[in-house]
């Protein structure tokens, strides 16, 4: 964002460096397309009837959105699954037929590699995505694709956020996901572009004070709801959550009046087009909505990009917008209270 | 709660009413276990290997709980469906082999009506959980409970959901499903006895003025922490956050200090015991924790009920503070601004 970037002990730097990497990465994942094709036709091989995801915090976004490409692209049944089910109860489904996805960028949650163990003794096929390769998820998987995120040193998840999703793209993105794909680092840089440091700030002014917030989506890129609402939260303490638009209609709306703010994901698709009727109820309430997408107040250059990865592209700008806010309100993001980077959970 | 609640214009008096019919509706539905016996029988015949739930709103907890019931006590994998994979970019999975279950106390939604009757003819075997069994839904599906909820007349779901939770038992708890709850109108009713009106004005006092509040549990309990923040929200229009235990831990927790008060769900079973590390790290924090268990701050009365079962019970005390906690705020629980009875989603 600066050649403050590379000072690691101005607050922010860190998570500034690593979000402004991202077209980088994305561009060398896309350079080794060919072993994620290796791990898609594996895939494609062993013929899965269900998928099922496990993860946890900012890869749990990116499994939510591998169970719409799993539906819509892969055309499979596809739920996320609780690990607590298998490790904090010791269920024993059948799994034969299942694909089960670990997504998680240390590859060292031992509930998840509890679970993606347990998947695999009960007959699933089992993938790791990850950022670690020689990590334990990664060791107890038959397939394990690496993210090539580089080193993620901010405990703020950004560069393995994108990078997970544009890997869970070439693998369930269908024959020509790397094709579709070859416009994405340049979108991205140009995406970056165009919320410079000033602009960046004119924007986030108006949320200084904010106490709450909510972000709405639907479809791919309600994943990019949820993935905000964890960056505002875990960066500058607002209570940010996010509804998929349909959802938000049945309660949460109660709440919504022009003291909370609303940021809507409405990029070009099916997803943003599905949102028109949230917006005109958010537009009775005379509510305060910020936009993600083309031309928008946040907004994000698609490149013709199909709506699949626009998702990887809109939570760039709402990277920027937490980083920002939370040095805005003195809060160093890249060192949140009480968060370590790896969380042990069981 | 007091003689008031049958008085319609008495603000609250409807949701009052709801709430106090609980224990009679849990008993109603009990006496009706035959018919869930003979549609889990048909369910068993069928043999699915796998489950897809589909929800919205508070429905979409006692899906949640139903995921968990599939997954332990069924032992199939499961997983929530988004229903716009289906209606918004019209995914055609192959259902064969799978449940599919719609929870909808209308029976009205028009996109869980639309998922059904796609999943139906992709070969899913269809069963609609619905509080009206004259409605679309019940109309569409192979298999339909009614849930004898009774009609429900506040916009805030209430014995709906704890009726929704019940028949999902009956339905997925085993052959000894009915007998285990037993006890469970018993209980109910002792544990509204348990925050008389004088208590719970006590428990509510110190959340008069709050903006935001965070709720965790694990396991079975995560359905009572989502479905009381929706309560929050949509009665006294407080930012109300749910997260999973283990996911509070993945940077939600950053936003947690003592100005943020937190209720923890900790009934007694393996999801409580799961919670003991994130009681421990709140601990640290010096984070203000109201507990929601046997013998805490709001206390049920489980009678050695399963803990699978409990979820029925700790959601009582907590519908109970959300309705004191509107009324407190000049809010009527019983009109919250901006929604209605059934949701048109598409």
């Amino acid at each position: 964002m600066s050649a403050a970037a590379t000072d690691h002990t101005t607050p922010g730097a860190l998570m500034a460096a690593e979000v402004a990497e991202q077209p980088a990465v994305l561009g060398q994942l896309l350079a080794a397309q060919a072993e994620f094709a290796g791990a898609a036709a594996r895939i494609a091989r062993a013929a899965p009837r269900f998928v099922l995801i496990a993860a946890r915090g900012t890869s749990d976004h990116a499994g939510l959105y591998a169970k719409y490409l799993a539906e819509v692209q892969m055309q499979l049944p596809a739920g996320l699954v609780s690990p607590s089910a298998l490790t904090v109860y010791g269920a024993k489904p059948d799994m034969s037929d299942v694909l089960f996805v670990a997504v998680s960028q240390s590859g060292r949650s031992p509930d998840l590699v509890d679970s993606l163990t347990a998947a695999r003794a009960r007959g699933a096929l089992t993938l790791a995505v990850t950022n670690a390769i020689d990590s334990p998820l990664a060791d107890a998987a038959e397939i394990a694709v690496d993210v090539r995120a580089g080193a993620e040193r901010a405990v703020a998840a950004t560069k393995s956020y994108t990078a997970e999703l544009l890997s869970l793209y070439l693998l369930f993105g269908g024959e020509h996901a790397a094709r579709d794909a070859e416009q994405l680092p340049e979108a991205a840089a140009r995406t970056l572009a165009l919320t410079p440091d000033d602009r960046l700030a004119a924007i986030a002014a108006p949320l200084q004070y904010a106490e709450r917030l909510v972000l709405t989506a639907r479809g791919y890129s309600y994943a990019t709801a949820r993935e905000a609402a964890l960056k505002l939260m875990e960066t500058s303490y607002l209570s940010a959550m996010a509804f998929s638009g349909a959802d938000l209609l049945h309660g949460p709306l109660a709440m919504i009046d022009r003291s909370v703010p609303v940021i809507a994901i409405t990029s070009p698709g099916r997803g943003g087009k599905a949102m028109e009727p949230v917006l005109a109820r958010l537009a009775e309430l005379d509510a305060h909505v910020l936009r993600v997408g083309v031309d928008e107040g946040l907004p994000i250059v698609a490149l013709g990009l199909p709506e699949q990865l626009q998702p990887i592209l809109e939570i760039l700008p709402l990277q920027r917008l937490a980083w920002r806010l939370a040095l805005d309100r003195g809060i160093d993001p890249d060192r949140p209270r009480g968060l370590s980077k790896v969380t042990q959970t069981l």
